[in-house]
């Protein structure tokens, strides 16, 4: 799955400079604990139950994080897509069994970093540092908007926040992922759409 | 609602020393930004649509985050209980209007910090820094394990879940406010814990 391309760190680089301050020495220290990786679509990632060894930041195309519910049909929890990190933190940093998988809906190509490296770098680099605290805070207030999405919004009204909010979602996705993410069936999804 | 007590800054100052080594002067410089501040039962710390102001270390007591839903229920999006902090982050770091209120479900004994403050220590007091840093990964696993329950379980598998990881929350709070946090109807709830 591992492939060389230094054009693969551009975006990445990008990334680290349009947030911090960070001479050429340290961007290139950062940049040497990443790999690059590729993943065909329907490809697992991180299968639950597995050590999440990695971090991922994302070069191109997307990602579904889901569960399995008691049917055995997949729950989503979120997408990734390009330009933004994932990992399941919790297995991440206690190197315990995932509770999610991570798929690519797409061809992927990312660049991975594993547990070690990356929080040797939150140890060593102040802008490594500070760039995984803005990602926790932005990880956290989203998260907290979906939670709020579900105790105090019914099916119609999360269609509507995602219209307005993430309407991407419903252009570059399948029907069957984005209602999985909604918590609602296919079918009451395509409903809502003809009626929005 | 300020008042002052220097045993009030016992539990804290066990909580710092609990997780980061620090001399007194630091530990004197990072609880001399903090003021004590105290609630009523039933009072509201913050109000949505207002600027969160403080974020608060919780001395004693319990408090409910809830939005607001289309019909004007409370729908729970958290629990806060002594030795854990609070803040409504998005509206605390970016001074921008909570779109959550937080309410007293005892009567509260707390520690507030404001938003200059709280950053210029997570700035120039590494073990604070690294204190906000270990927050911000447990409530960001907690809230995806809480997004999991949403799009994963049904209401029956939410409630278990809640016997299991959490009995305090169906011992120490009304029904009514467990269900909203469930996102089920008290009777729901009444109705299932005696079947479980």
């Amino acid at each position: 799955m591992l492939l060389f391309c230094p054009a693969m760190f551009q975006r990445l680089t990008d990334y680290i400079r349009a947030r911090v301050e960070a001479d050429d020495a340290s961007l290139s220290f950062v940049l040497s604990h990443f790999k690059p990786a590729k993943a065909r679509r329907g490809e697992l990632l991180l299968n639950f139950g597995d050590v999440c060894r990695y971090c991922y930041f994302t070069n191109k195309g997307a990602i579904q994080i889901f569960y399995l519910d008691k049917n055995g049909d997949e729950a989503t929890r979120d997408f990734v897509f390009e330009g933004t990190w994932v990992t399941e933190l919790s297995s991440f940093i206690h190197q315990q069994p995932a509770k999610e998988s991570f798929k690519a809906l797409e061809p992927l190509e990312l660049l991975s970093i594993n547990r070690e490296s990356f929080f040797k770098l939150v140890e060593s680099v102040p802008q490594f540092s500070h760039i995984y605290q803005r990602n926790l805070e932005t990880s956290y207030t989203r998260s907290v908007d979906r939670i709020g999405s579900f105790v105090s919004m019914d099916a119609e009204q999360r269609v509507r926040w995602l219209y307005e909010n993430q309407p991407h979602l419903l252009t570059r996705l399948s029907n069957k992922v984005v209602a999985s993410y909604l918590g609602i069936s296919p079918e009451t999804l395509s409903r809502m759409k003809t009626r929005l």
